[in-house]
């Protein structure tokens, strides 16, 4: 089936804005067999668990200390100084404030990109304000760090800021581009906790930035950002370097072996994420067609048709399923 | 001992801009008796609590579905279509998000209120967006429905906008402004959800507004506004009726227990609203400094040094040391 027929059938908008769209996916094939499996986002299939429940209170406000303990955490993983991080709840939610920040326009992304960063663009010609995503998002490109300390000295000579998406960095040791720029640099980085971590329902992102950023960022979200249960998985997770390690390890892993299942398929995988692969193919839509038949939910690009992204299945058994059936007919 | 100096003791900041402020407390009066018991804010001391654990899966992104399930039950309770509600990471956030939403400046708040109301305010003279609380924080007013419908009007004679923070509504049923509005009507009302129902530290919060001002919050939060958690805790809570009766008849008769304790003591409560009680005494400094000593938080305010607000004590023991901490020297 061609892919503009498998999108109409497919109430299109759902899968073509953003990943995860599960419950659309179910309503637009009722008779695939279940469960679904979701490979349409870049979510860490096995999540972080803490070793035993973590207490933390719901009833009051959450507690400022706390907050900053868990901003201490985060600074310590990205390899900042802990002031020149705020907790956000969620990274998307600090995307898009960053037309209210007053940052100079225009605001421009650097394509192919995510979504909303088309979304936040602002005005038109050479941006002022240069919005990008390290590792890039769908295509997995990973910049060089002299490449984009040469964008910051580009920025700082017309006066313009450097905004890096760093939502899927967290899966290569000393990506982020933060730990060796200095408060003065007009650099934002963007940090997504729920992707590495695999919690993408707990809402927590951060935002490292110069001082005056930061502040305006905390005027628009006030003193209690992000949840008392965020805070709690946050800090505690960020300070599990054991994890952290394995799981970078094992990301590799299993992202080379959905790279040799794919090509088994005639499928060819890019980029340097291992939380996603991107295949670009001509039959694209078929494949996504294909696989939604049979519960398996992948992400495929309204303006690309012959883009289809795959993430990472959750084990040994999604991995069958995915391979019984890119090999139906 | 005198305002001021208990104050410069007590960090003032901490206590003078927001409530629930016990890790400074703990930190300024290191020898009280604890455990601390909070007095400052106008939380439910008693949360909801669900039958049995709800689940909810924290790693992928919440569920559309979920979302507007949740943003239904909650229409329900506040009596509007749920086409009108949004959800949002705590009130706090909509309120901060006010002046970035394009309503008409300048924006006035009533005074007195809730210190955001003035952090978001803009510009001098008449208000072409007016912001108010109702109840009013920290008198506990209870506005009039008929003045604010006339209010209502008067707004939409100059063009501009009303904006009613209901974070504590929920104590008094029927007292939300939005169920006789249409969508036409320039009102955008303000809900909390973690006050009434105990639970601040899930953030979460609702907007009723019309189309275009819904379409520009959501523009900044994007599609995932909310926890998994608070999803599936708010969806739930919001259906139990039977709690929600119970609790607005337990509240007004444990406020009206507080305010008979106070009474004892020489200090008048004022105000409708049963989470919270507010005394205008000459000698509130000393009692402020009185109770800290004995491990028990209250509100004081900046401007205001004859002030001070009470929260609902959490029981009976709670009741008792607050008693005895009040006949103290």
């Amino acid at each position: 089936m061609a892919m503009a027929a498998a999108m109409r059938q497919a109430e299109s908008h759902h899968f073509l804005r953003h990943g995860g769209r599960l419950d659309a996916a179910r309503a637009a094939w009722p008779d695939a067999p279940g469960p679904w499996i979701d490979l349409s986002t870049g979510i860490n299939p096995k999540p972080w668990q803490p070793a035993a429940p973590i207490p933390h209170d719901l009833g009051p406000l959450p507690d400022a200390g706390a907050l900053l303990a868990l901003e201490a955490a985060a600074a310590a993983h990205f390899g900042v100084a802990a002031e020149r991080v705020a907790a956000v709840p969620g990274s998307e939610i600090a995307l898009r404030l960053l037309p209210a920040i007053g940052l100079p326009e225009p605001i421009g992304s650097v394509g192919p990109g995510y979504r909303t960063h088309r979304d936040v663009a602002r005005g038109s010609g050479e941006p002022r304000t240069l919005l990008l995503a390290n590792p890039n998002n769908p295509d997995g490109r990973l910049h060089r760090p002299d490449a984009l300390l040469a964008l910051v000295e580009q920025q700082r000579g017309r006066e313009g800021w450097l905004v890096v998406d760093e939502a899927f960095a967290d899966v290569h040791e000393g990506a982020g581009i933060a730990a060796p720029l200095t408060p003065d640099d007009p650099v934002i980085v963007l940090r997504s906790f729920g992707k590495f971590f695999g919690l993408a329902g707990l809402r927590l992102g951060f935002v490292i930035a110069p001082p005056a950023v930061l502040a305006r960022f905390r005027a628009y979200l006030g003193d209690w950002p992000v949840s008392a249960q965020a805070i709690a998985w946050g800090t505690a997770a960020y300070a599990d370097g054991s994890w952290i390690a394995d799981t970078r390890a094992s990301l590799r892993e299993q992202a080379g072996r959905l790279d040799a299942l794919l090509r088994r398929h005639g499928l060819e995988a890019q980029g340097a994420c291992p939380l996603f692969r991107l295949v670009d193919h001509r039959d694209a839509g078929a494949v996504f067609e294909r696989l939604s038949r049979r519960g398996i939910l992948t992400r495929p690009f309204e303006d690309r048709p012959s883009w289809l992204r795959f993430g990472l299945p959750a084990d040994g058994a999604a991995f069958d399923r995915l391979d019984k059936a890119l090999a139906g007919g």
